[in-house]
């Protein structure tokens, strides 16, 4: 392969560091940004810069923040009867977009996965348990964890940790996409929506 | 759409600005940044502001240089009788890591394209029109352009208004890929295959 002048080579390497990008996608990441003025290199590069001196992690919910305490830990106007647990700050967004939850949140940082040293101790699971313990107002605690075998799993092992409070622990419901055909459904997903059948 | 910390949307931006990615793929590399060492991110910026103050463009051949003349336009063991053209600056990597052209280079900077505003005029055909009027070694220049309908377009071109040089004009060798089946190719492919076929 031919050797790249050592400005394009560097910056092909820190692209190709991000995820799913391979050498070819960052050797087009660099040409596109070569094309382009040079503020808009220097823009990314501020914003990169800025990046961590800016962020840090809610102390309550664990959350990526720039202030002190995160918008939705800190909102009054929120529902602090309960408490949804997803496994990284990206799911606040996704569940936010929906518009349909209004209470609180807590990230785990992960889901447990004993093979790639992932256990319940370097998960935020005892922060979880302390912020149950010291709160008086959380009543439902919903468990917003992936369909996977490491999701599962968790949510098993979240739902017998927190069988200890006085509280409803549920999970997200199993059923039916939207627009999805039962044709295509496959055999769990199908079974799961019939058992949670719903009256219309 | 849950409204993210700036910081994190102003990165968020300038990623979704490079080819092919969209908010959420901005996304999870913002977060990817966000668990990386501040370092990492530190590095990236640096590459991106090193980049356009340390690349410009070869006067010879115009690709992307660091130093003052091209690495391939200045070696004097390269073999200056042939003039391979391409479309982009990517595209002599491409070739260069085939290991097979050992000649020099001259870089379009596009294809033909009216409608898109791209004619002659833009593209560097008056200069490479210079370029083989004052040289006195070029004896062959391969279009090695895209088999694209402006590919094609380009090489016609080209090859009517190169033909006042006493000099071969060839362009790349159309055929079946390596590891391909009779089975899947298309038409034209298998066509110029056969009329292009070649004693074993």
């Amino acid at each position: 392969m031919r050797r790249f002048p050592e400005p394009i080579q560097h910056l092909m390497a820190a692209f190709a560091r991000l995820p799913g990008v391979g050498p070819k996608t960052a050797l087009r990441y660099v040409y596109y940004v070569l094309k382009q003025p040079t503020a808009d290199a220097e823009l990314m590069a501020h914003a990169l810069q800025h990046l961590h001196g800016h962020i840090h992690i809610c102390p309550e919910c664990f959350t990526y923040t720039e202030t002190e305490i995160c918008d939705i830990c800190k909102n009054s106007s929120r529902d602090h009867n309960f408490l949804c647990v997803v496994e990284e700050s990206r799911d606040i967004a996704t569940i936010e977009s929906t518009d349909v939850y209004k209470g609180c949140y807590h990230v785990l940082g992960g889901l447990l996965n004993p093979m790639d040293g992932i256990t319940a101790e370097t998960l935020h699971i005892r922060e979880l348990i302390d912020r149950l313990r010291s709160s008086s107002t959380i009543t439902e605690v919903i468990l917003a964890l992936p369909s996977t075998i490491q999701g599962e799993t968790t949510m098993l092992y979240l739902a017998k940790r927190l069988s200890e409070f006085p509280i409803k622990i549920t999970r997200l419901a199993r059923g039916l996409p939207a627009g999805a055909s039962l044709e295509y459904a496959d055999d769990i997903t199908l079974g799961s929506a019939i058992c949670g059948r719903q009256q219309t």
